[in-house]
């Protein structure tokens, strides 16, 4: 049983730059959007890095629009630079040609129009760099970005809804509560994600492997995850307990009732347990 | 060009790992992994991070292994509980049973033992959760763990070494340290990752593009990657200059001189740079 086995609606994220891969950026966006879409009740099924080249790129779109997942994000490479070539790789996935979009270069002319005005000064010039941004596979439709220049990108492939989106997160986050979340609601159903923690203490995760055995055994739906966070001599035990439903299933009430089992029986073990 | 073009020594990471997909957990281990094995000369090409569950795993190392990587990482899943699932996903990917190593077996008692006498309790009792530990795919081989109780697991298929490190991050980075490290020195021929940011104040990324493209033209094996910060009105952007090679093909120089460079051109555009 997987955690977010009662989630239908599944999503992959493809998170583009070399920058991840070198770890000079920790990839909080893949964690965002996680949590973000478990909240609304959609199961990521995986994350995926790839570097800033275009046969990378182009390769881990295709596996994963072959894997045919309801929804796809990815994040990057969507700048006025070279090395922004998120729109190229996806073009080659698509075999749908690059072309400017009037829609996308209106909404990038706009931007620095009013940067120019806020600014006072005469920059309105549409240079390559800014028709780049505005130039998308044929059979794509720009996003609105509230906060930055390069608009979201939007296709859809079969039964997948695709969103690009850029690496800056404020950017990110931004066009996903506009545009994005919108979707995923009307297609959840109204189940969504509850998760609650319980710690545990002088207690081994081997002796409570079989403990939370047990519970879940006793308890259909609860998934129950164990995060040691110090094994050597004193060993300190995060549980964290997860399951998904519609309200009227009362999905709280399940986790309770077994955080309190798997509390009884740590204590009966020998453990302390803490809230 | 990619960034770690001259890098000739590829590795794919793969993370493990529910609490990654939910975004309850922020992967610092891939970006500990990758920026360790940058600086050992060693491009990482892909991120891939799947749940815990036999059959999602399975498939990832398939197609992982597909690509052929000389180095695959594998982190997350080693432990006692029944979440803990990366030896089946292995054992299913390699198609090699499951059976008690005595090696391992003999590294999981002996820390038990450690722990038990530590505490001062007769604690050295082989449960199933221990065996657990132990029970490896039949063409793989127990790594010592110096920190926690979950042997590391090690095979070769075909060109490619795996090794599959706990999830835990102190495990993970010690057993890397210790039994991945000196492996990869021996393949890398001395070649290493050389990197210097410059920041650029009042100048927007789609003026800076072309002035990237001249230096980059210019500096052959120097690959400049821009990282907007903010562009909203007041655009502060990080200018990321990296290369590869040799001591006595002084890359540092090459770096030295691209950035100086750069910054010239910044500043004749109006910008300011600050180191």
């Amino acid at each position: 049983m997987a955690e977010c086995g009662h989630l239908a609606v599944e999503m992959e994220i493809i998170c583009v730059g070399n920058e991840l891969l070198i770890g000079k950026v920790v990839n909080t966006n893949a964690s965002w959007l996680g949590k973000r879409a478990i909240s609304l009740g959609i199961a990521v099924k995986r994350i995926t890095v790839v570097a800033d080249d275009v046969d990378e790129m182009s390769a881990a779109f295709c596996e994963v629009l072959s894997r045919k997942p309801p929804f796809i994000v990815i994040t990057g490479g969507l700048g006025p630079t070279f090395d922004d070539k998120t729109l190229q790789g996806l073009a080659k996935a698509l075999n749908s040609p690059l072309e400017v979009n009037e829609d996308a270069l209106q909404m990038v002319n706009e931007k620095y129009n009013a940067y120019a005005k806020m600014r006072n000064v005469p920059d309105c010039k549409m240079t390559p760099s800014r028709i780049k941004m505005a130039t998308l596979p044929r059979s794509t439709l720009p996003v609105i970005n509230p906060l930055g220049t390069a608009p979201g990108v939007k296709t859809c492939v079969l039964d997948t809804t695709l969103f690009v989106l850029p690496g800056v997160p404020s950017e990110m986050e931004a066009i996903f509560e506009e545009s994005v979340v919108p979707l995923l609601r009307q297609v959840t159903g109204g189940v969504s994600f509850y998760e609650k923690s319980i710690y545990a203490d002088k207690i081994m995760e081997s002796v409570l492997a079989p403990l939370i055995d047990i519970v879940m055994h006793d308890n259909a739906n609860v998934y129950i995850k164990s995060h040691p966070k110090q094994e050597e001599g004193k060993p300190h035990i995060e549980l964290h307990l997860s399951t998904s439903g519609k309200p009227d299933e009362k999905p709280q009430e399940r986790l309770n009732k077994s955080a309190s089992e798997l509390s009884t029986l740590i204590k009966q073990a020998g453990g302390i347990v803490s809230f």
